[in-house]
């Protein structure tokens, strides 16, 4: 290698990273999810970042032309290995896991999981090529209550909570009213159909009316139909009878709009304003069968932070019992570089360090060294300064750092040690054989 | 899709995954080794999985056979995105950082870093494709002082300690040692000499004489010269009197044995037998330049479970400052693999989960919501069975989750909550206003 050509690096788009002042919030952000999707019995797993490119098209929908493949740089001309790819969501990776452990697991199974996924889209704002998805599912044999349609959604909602972020309101949505319900006034190309009515917020009603009627041999009746559904929306059960009132009679619309009720009344807990029946949240992704979720910021629609739905065999590709499923997941990076961008996130510390000590000189660094082990010990972050600079340029080292406490061992034996507060500049005694008195000090 | 084509999942081999009750172990050690590096100071960073190939080159020495490479699946021909590769160790993406970031970190840089990497190795015992590594790196601009060269092994030493696992002991060397004895006896190739001293350990010294020997035009005695160093080992500082009773006279060999006997005397702390002078230490990676480092269980030298060393120029390729770091690293998939394969590791829980509330009948349903709420809002984990079994099914669920204590919410109005000890099946009354008496029942 030489040591005179410079390779300059610059970010690659669509992969972030933070400073460590910002990294020090996305973790706290983390543990305080993490905290939440334990407190309801979700167990942690983790999935290889890969996956066999076979398992990923048995269920990849849309996104499949989004799909990153792997080739070892070197790879031999006879090499045999499984053709991989990296996961592009963490349902398809945890359904075939089940799959795959069926009899080591215990039904229903619980799991939460907090990995990156990746996507090879064109980047544009907040649409990140390696980002990190925090998930909930439970899957059971069989059949599964739907209460748990509601009790997803809530899990996810007390996380987002326990962010301190601006305000969110859930969308839900059920596939079987809008199957349903496109049946009932006979369509026939129902994927299309929720295909362009999934654009219904990127286009507007009138370019999808039009497009809808061009595919109708231009009956526009029929295309107002549809988007009359896709239009209602309602915090309450109001929705049920705004859907009536369109005079569609199916069993599966039924179904679905008894399904939705009971779960927005199984989420009257939550706060009024953050919780509506939006029947024009479809989802993309080709496998949910019930109902459906989105999340945005309560003053910024546009790019959902969160979103999730009911699958009855997503597992269907990989194994021949039969296991549903429901599954939120928190966009955290999406979350995260919004609130970025906007100024919204105040840097943290940038350290965890919270007590720095000073090396008064190099004859002293054993007791230096003693103090900040035993520091330690009391259960405190601690740094010790290593080379035998200044106190001032200590000092100045702490305060960049935003390290809130300076130690100072004494400077000669018999004299007390000292500690700084950084942020009030007072400097207090302290005797290192009654540390537990510190508690009073470092805060 | 098709609903009858099953595609049966089965394990990628060097991609592990593990159950939920490993996993919960794995994610403990996680948590206590993150504790460890940030009692020292150590700030979190995450980079992302991939880094440009050009990046990669510029330090990838050894491993650059074994990089994976991204393909767009679905990649147009007119596609002029970077050529990116996963990473396949933390140490080069975290000089790309600190020189991308220069300008917004304060130095001496202290960070942590936990995450995956890849290497496209053909898997054997041990080794994995896809891994986690727990690194610590400390990098400062123009000089570091060689107190980080003992701190940073005494972090990861109390990090192992941390995590409840059979004795390990660290071996370090000094590159310094290496080449200016190799220089000294007059060495010409050294990289290919140090290469081969490398496979000591498994090929044998009689194997690794031949090969020296005749590259050294059948010069035995050469050889053995060099076997000699490599063969030195000690845990306290005789190593250095063995070395000169080698009778080798070279500068740089001085400077290393300074070093390596400040290393050793800085880490005389630790527990007797734990620490070794090991001079066949030589670590592959060619950016190290003075101290090296590997980690090994006691009881079963060959797999180095833990490794690093100080370089003087890593980020050389990326920026024109010189920036000195010392960084180690915890092989933590290997070292969680490895005990796992031993049996050494005792599943967890299979759920996080303190309390499951039984679900009485479906009319007690509110009673037993409000239940879990109360309980959640205590701090517990809790679970509401939410399917209207009998009772023994539930228990049999917390039985089989291992969730130790279930809750009985009363099965009419007026009478009292109960809660079982699946432990020792002992049942007791409780009352839903105290809830803060449950400290002393459920632990």
């Amino acid at each position: 290698m030489s040591e005179h050509k410079i390779y300059k690096p610059k970010p690659i788009s669509g992969f972030p990273e933070w400073l460590p002042e910002y990294r020090v919030i996305e973790l706290q952000w983390m543990d305080r999810i993490r905290k939440v999707f334990e407190r309801y019995g979700f167990c942690s797993i983790e999935t290889p970042s890969v996956e066999e490119i076979e398992a990923l098209e048995a269920k990849a929908g849309e996104t499949e032309k989004e799909i990153y493949t792997l080739t070892r740089l070197q790879a031999d001309e006879n090499d045999k290995d499984a053709r991989l790819a990296l996961h592009f969501d963490l349902t398809v990776p945890m359904a075939r896991y089940v799959a795959q452990h069926f009899n080591g697991l215990v039904f229903p199974f619980k799991r939460y999981q907090m990995q990156r996924v990746w996507r090879g889209e064109r980047p544009q704002k907040g649409r990140a090529r390696e980002f990190y998805q925090c998930d909930i599912d439970v899957v059971n044999v069989d059949s599964l209550p739907l209460h748990f349609d509601a009790e997803l959604p809530a899990v996810m909602f007390e996380a987002y909570q326990a962010l301190d972020i601006p305000p969110v309101e859930m969308h839900l949505n059920n596939r079987k009213i809008i199957i349903g319900y496109l049946e009932g006034i006979g369509i026939k190309d129902i994927p299309f159909v929720t295909r362009e009515l999934d654009k219904l917020g990127k286009l507007g009603p009138e370019k999808i009316t039009k497009i809808l009627a061009d595919s109708f041999q231009g009956d526009i009746s029929l295309a107002q139909k549809c988007l009359a559904l896709a239009q209602i929306k309602s915090d309450d059960n109001s929705f049920i009878n705004q859907i009536h009132a369109l005079g569609v009679a199916n069993e599966l619309l039924e179904q679905g709009l008894s399904e939705l009720k009971f779960v927005m009344d199984n989420l009257r807990h939550l706060p009024k304003g953050s919780v509506f029946a939006d029947l024009g949240i479809i989802r993309g992704l080709d496998y949910y069968t019930g109902t459906v979720v989105e999340v945005y910021f309560k003053d910024k629609p546009g790019l959902a932070i969160g979103s999730g739905g009911r699958y009855d065999n997503l597992a269907g590709s990989f194994i021949s019992q039969k296991l549903p499923g429901i599954g939120v997941s928190i966009g955290l990076t999406r979350l995260f570089w919004m609130l970025m961008e906007d100024g919204y996130i105040k840097p943290g510390a940038k350290s965890p360090t919270q007590i720095l000590v000073v090396l008064p000189e190099e004859s002293r660094r054993p007791e230096a060294a003693e103090t900040a082990r035993l520091l330690r010990q009391q259960g405190y972050n601690v740094e010790l300064f290593h080379s035998d600079s200044k106190v001032k340029k200590q000092l100045s080292y702490a305060e960049r750092k935003g390290i809130p406490y300076v130690w100072f061992p004494p400077f000669e034996d018999g004299k007390p040690h000292e500690v700084k507060n950084m942020a009030t500049g007072q400097q207090t005694q302290v005797d290192l054989s009654h540390l537990e008195a510190l508690k009073d000090i470092i805060k």
